[in-house]
């Protein structure tokens, strides 16, 4: 018998040494950010107070191709390029004639996609001599990247942690303490934004909206501090972008090419990251592949959300981004796949969205993590709730394929492993999940105060 | 500038096909296990109420090569062969001219090295029929193993952990549990040894001897069901030299050798299945390799105990094998790297250490914690309190060959990954952790009681 491979693996040598910017290949581009104050299209300057000037440019850059600076590769080199996996034995169980491909990002050593992006914006944000960055997290992958990237880069950190998680999750605080950053629950006395909320509420939860506004503020106000976001802007996108060439290269050395290619989704960027380099076939070379965005039912942004310009964060600090939105004062119901409650969605892959060249799916939480037990299983990895849904729905497609009898070939990215989202899974195992159900009324409530432009 | 290699892969192609045996090349064999009732020497039919044939065979095989079946390799590919790392940022970080590099089993799913021998012993127990485990497990790195290995082949597995583990590390029984495992904190009242134990002491806290008696009991009573140990056994130390031989040919592409190999060690199979195959260049070829095993000052068995015959358990219900042993009765303190707190040793460990093959050094809990910090701030990864010992011997050397300004090749195993041992970390850095400094009063007191032969 010959060996079947399991994992399709790249050299170091083999590693993009350039990110895919699709602003160079989209039939129409996402409408300008709006300031904040004035609702004119912000240009570069109304952005330097928080970000430098290198991810200024490629926020807006329409250059198709961005090389990745010789020291972000020698970082990405601690666990890039991550391995491609044929999921065989879960084939086997589900008894489908699909091929499932999934690539891992839970091999970066902060367990997820998120450090694809943490560490060119450490580097960035060092080169132009910023001492220190602060951020927003909610489940916590993003403060973890990013304070493991600022450690790298020997920059300080500082996390504004949303208070339930930061209570309801010690262990993801634990690790940022481990890299040396500063962990505030938001809201937090830090920030006049905070103590302002905790005036009024005092036992305010948090959500990433309110820590957003923490972090931005204190990133404004303090001229050696940077801020750094996790998802959502075309930079961070675009960093991720490594993910989606990978795969491609990987497909290449067995001789398949996916017919479907699945992400999941909340603010964007591991989908993005993910997808975008097959919409570039589709878009240039006109490649047959859906790419199917996977959100939850419980925030359903693209599903049933609204193409608007909307606030990034909830005290309406950030510019006004045109993106597929809920509202920002939509308060999803606390679902375990806590890096999927935004109330808001890349603009890029909204704009997508709109123009049919992306889908979108929703999937409820006990159907993510029964894909997600049944993957485990089969396969070892246990994932995090957030990529069970990216599971969920490679699973769903696979049984399609098997009840249509159609050998297709699908592509997902599981972004992250749950070694440290199993309080979720204990509740799973004791049939405490719950499953929202959102009505019409209750999604397009705060659809109505948009905010006019 | 020309980029410098930071992973050393294999190709799944390139992976082991046979396990190294030892017992083929060593100067003297370990004196053999003896009959806990007659102590007189076992034989096969002595253990085939608990272990497969092939297992029983691989105990005392002295062929040197054993092929690895195609059932195993296939599970295997699922993250083997597993990477070997330039740790170029820690060599930079120590300002050592040594060149260090670790292999990492944390890649596997199950988060150590301890899967490599859980699923050749699912495997065989299956092929015999068999159709349920029985184990014992302390900090739960190897409950998790057996629990995947046993769902890889359809077999029911069952886990005495031991009840302080059971009630501290709550996480790791979700992981056994989501891979349908039962889970019994012990001592139960699933055995007649356990319910003895509760009966004279309802609030025993339990320990790795009593879990063992409990899996021994449960499975020499069931006929369809045997059990499984995790390290110490000679079939156990076989199967975990896939590490060594994966390392020495992954060493090979960049064309150096270790001058020093290094692994942490409590019950041996994660060191020798590192430190074999070049002990094997060491006895074969006189190679002048330094072979290392890391243990914790607070269970200090090769460094301070006496190789003698010792029951492998607190009831006595195991065979008594020849081995550095500190007494059955002999409580180590409760450190955190769990998976070391056993009073033996490997025999096959325990005889080279003996002949000089050898050597072992004790490091303290501050020292490892230290270690394993400096180590994740450079390298990313988060070593489990276990492997932290070998990252405290690795730049301890690295820092003697700063000293002596020797450009020394250091290999070492981090065995596993950290994340569900955080509480130890937030320990640590809340300046919680203390050291044990046991005097030899303590040591000496139960090698008094050692069984008379």
């Amino acid at each position: 018998m010959s060996k079947q491979i399991t994992k399709i693996l790249l050299n170091e040598s083999e590693m993009p040494t350039r990110w895919y910017n699709i602003q160079a290949d989209m039939p129409n581009l996402p409408k300008p950010p709006l300031h904040p104050g004035t609702r004119k299209p912000i240009g570069p300057q109304d952005l330097s107070a928080i970000f430098p000037d290198e991810l200024i440019k490629q926020e807006v850059s329409q250059e198709r191709w961005i090389d990745i600076p010789e020291e972000v590769q020698e970082i990405y080199r601690l666990w890039r390029p991550s391995p491609l996996y044929r999921a065989r034995r879960l084939e086997k169980a589900l008894d489908t004639p699909a091929r499932i491909y999934y690539k891992y990002e839970g091999v970066s050593p902060a367990g997820s996609h998120k450090l694809n992006t943490a560490v060119p914006q450490a580097y960035y944000n060092k080169m132009q001599g910023i001492k220190r960055l602060a951020t927003e997290t909610g489940a916590g992958q993003w403060g973890i990247a990013l304070s493991q990237a600022c450690t790298f880069f020997g920059l300080a950190c500082t996390v504004y942690m949303v208070k339930i998680s930061y209570q309801q999750k010690p262990y993801r605080r634990t690790v940022m303490n481990i890299f040396g950053s500063e962990v505030f629950a938001s809201p937090s006395n830090q920030t006049e934004c905070g103590r302002k909320i905790l005036e009024q509420d005092p036992g305010n939860p948090g959500s990433l909206g309110i820590a957003i506004s923490e972090a931005v503020e204190d990133a404004a106000l303090h001229p050696d501090t940077n801020y750094a976001l996790g998802s959502v802007l075309n930079h961070v996108i675009l960093h991720q972008t490594v993910i989606g060439l990978e795969a491609k290269e990987q497909m290449a050395k067995v001789n398949d090419y996916p017919d479907i290619v699945i992400g999941c989704c909340g603010g964007g960027s591991n989908f993005a990251g993910t997808a975008f380099p097959f919409a570039h076939d589709k878009l240039v070379d006109g490649k047959n592949v859906r790419l199917i965005a996977a959100e939850p039912s419980a925030c359903p942004t693209l599903t049933k959300g609204k193409l608007s310009y909307d606030f990034g964060d909830v005290s309406g600090l950030t510019p006004l981004l045109y993106m597929y939105t809920l509202g920002k004062d939509f308060m999803p119901p606390g679902i375990h796949a806590g890096g999927l409650r935004y109330h808001g969605d890349s603009p890029l892959v909204s704009q997508l969205v709109h123009d049919g060249i992306i889908e979108a799916k929703a999937f409820g939480q006990t159907a993510i993590f029964n894909a997600a037990t049944l993957f485990a299983k089969n396969e070892g990895i246990i994932p995090a709730p957030e990529s069970a849904h990216a599971v969920c729905c490679a699973i769903e497609e696979a049984l399609i394929c098997k009840e249509a009898g159609e050998a297709k070939t699908i592509l997902f990215t599981l972004s992250g492993h749950g070694l440290l989202d199993l309080p979720s899974y204990e509740k799973f195992l004791d049939n405490k999940i719950q499953d929202y159900n959102l009505s019409d009324e209750e999604i397009t409530k705060y659809l109505k105060n948009l905010p006019q432009v």
